[in-house]
């Protein structure tokens, strides 16, 4: 007799990657050892005062390019909650990178509150590996705007179209 | 001989209440036990960019419903320095709820520059009951607008606000 | 025809465990539903300073009788490197409970240590419930010595161990 | 008819206090102002392995002394858990500093265990003033050790006290 | 013969001063000590969401003023990355003062970023004095903006300005 | 005419090193570019509960063989408070390395309290190096004790006397 084939394990990880670094890549790569399918969730900033450099879509587009050597990672928009978007994709894990304490309290408490709403959802954290910890979004815009320098920063797709998208916003 | 009544024991409890919910309304209940009068100090972000969902009628209306079963608390705006509406109610004391690390630095500094303002008051700190550590304004607020479990973290009225104020937002 | 068994998910959970308490237990049960195998390895203190309450036999009994109704978990004695134990045991994942901004930098620092160890093996971080966060084996520890209230923090069998012990070392 | 008298307000202050500093004064002068009657409860340290420059009996009387013009605080020994050191004197609250981080978590841990033992019983913060805030009863034993300079950080009765500690550990 | 005259150490410093405090001086006169050459870097914050009260060319005035008796101090606007304009004023290191842990996370990542882009260049940090470490730009605003107590916070010609400011904004 | 010579820049890095790692000799490299001349000043811990592995002679040789290719770096014992040790080498400044939050509390609490004692000397704090913040004595001591692998983490001297010294210690 046969024992009966387990259910996947899936995960979803959520984030605004605006743009997808390789501090990103690092974690879903990881990530993607850990189960069986992957869910990459793109979600807008909360606030309405927050905007993004790269559209959803561009965002999404980005990253797709970025993990498609990743057999069992896909893209998706994120427009509900995140708990919604993990139940709708059948997920019984959330996946989140940690880099420094000021991410450590806030996903603590987005863990609490997630908790609440979904018991039965498991919160899974990887932390940064030394070589990413201090490579954020927001700084590699920041780069990309004065001409830093952003070899080994992120993949080339999103390096080429940082410079399209700071050279449109100059002229 | 009669000894002389002493002055009653006055505090002011400031924030933003943007809308007042469960963790917040445990610290005040817990404040209203250590003096004899609470004053609530309802205050608008310092920042222009920053807005509140509620305006600061509708934020002070909640909170007074919310805490009417609190004799000796009161409500009132707060459009001045928090000591200047201290000392404008002959408050000796700062009333004020810690939940994480970031709000620890950010009063520690309030506290340090209050005491150069006004030696005399004092600053009195209640932290987080376990079961409210998690719950902040923000995390209610996105939690009604995509419509997730509102149960437990703020009073009916609050919920009942919020689901008129995020439906008239949406449409 | 069939397609090829998948590997199992194998994971190791390295502490102290001096005693047991349910904020380990609830971490515990939360990872046996990630992996399909969990091995608690039960270590000394690293310094030869620190002693224990409890014998590591001890404390594995303790371990064995509290997770008995789990059925893909057991214990064993770790007394190597963790990323040596998880080797033995063929395991893919250390998985670890973050309950503060102190446990948080030093397993980023066991993090980045054990990557270079072993950079094949994934530690994974599951962040302590609302209920437990409080919780510390010390802290149990020192309410057992001066006749607190244990009532919801450790199992009925590790209550009674707590309680043997506490009164042989006060007698 | 006269209203009847209100119970006082009563606090107890614990710590270790080896020795007591400015930095602890400047907290219990502090706390004396918000209670009625203030009762220091002098404790041991937790863990065997940690010992004291100064006896509990020494390091009551350098509090006695350094607090004699605070005609509402009194000191006591404390030899049991301080929730039942605090009913045992009818207090409704245990006052406690906070300099740092790292006191901050240690805090926020025991202010949610002591909430389960005795849910009645307020713990009450007051943050350190920028003065005091690099001063810890450690730092100034390491100064005493070596013949620093201890103007400003303690009472004339404790740095004399210190002297003579330190000269019979050296001969 | 001579030995060849060394080369001069020269170091920048780079920040919003929006407007310069005496936390800032502070720093600044503790740097100019340290280095033979400390040129101020004045930028604009990163985020095009967040302005600024003063102008770059106000909070240069204000620094140029406040700095006036530092001799080897001077002011420049920074509108490139601070690695580039560090290299275009021969620097070989980057001042910072640190005043909390938000502060030390940020820092931190900047500076491993930094080392990335120019590993020749250090970055060294000044850790602020007691009596300066709860004053920030935003509170010294606040205050401004409600009446409230400059004194001992900036130089004069800032309190002034602030003023100036201030009014203008209300009517 | 010609300018005075300036005095040399003198400064000390003081440390326990037990024993030194890439990680302080980052540091140290680092510093040694900032100064004329960098005194290592090898500290016993502080505490008389904790011992080190290496006796403080051991320490003192394997930081000078691993610092010999620096020629403004000496090494000696450090047996005062680190402001005298600072004063009787004539240096005016105190270099520490900085690598997490619990560093950073630490290091602001010596440094106000260094001020006071010799308000003359500053403190001055390079970040660790992405490729070293992990990188702890005591990790190192740990890997040692269990047969770990230190390739990247020591220099070859201080891998051979950790192998020498753990294996006395076994047998």
């Amino acid at each position: 007799m046969q024992s009966p084939t387990p259910s996947p394990r899936i995960a979803v990880c959520p984030g605004t990657f605006d743009p997808v670094t390789y501090a990103h890549l690092d974690i879903i790569a990881r990530a993607a050892q850990l189960f069986d399918r992957l869910i990459i969730g793109i979600l807008n900033p909360p606030s309405r005062t927050q905007t993004t450099l790269f559209s959803l879509e561009e965002r999404r587009q980005l990253l797709e390019e970025s993990t498609h050597s990743l057999s069992n990672v896909v893209t998706a928009r994120c427009e509900t909650l995140v708990v919604d978007f993990a139940r709708a994709h059948s997920a019984t894990a959330i996946v989140k990178g940690l880099r420094a304490i000021s991410d450590f309290e806030y996903e603590l408490e987005m863990h609490q509150l997630n908790q609440k709403q979904a018991p039965d959802l498991e919160s899974v954290f990887l932390m940064a590996s030394a070589d990413y910890s201090f490579m954020r979004s927001s700084g590699v815009k920041e780069l990309a705007t004065f001409g830093g320098n952003l070899d080994g920063m992120a993949p080339p797709c999103v390096i080429s179209a940082l410079g399209t998208k700071v050279q449109r916003r100059r002229t």
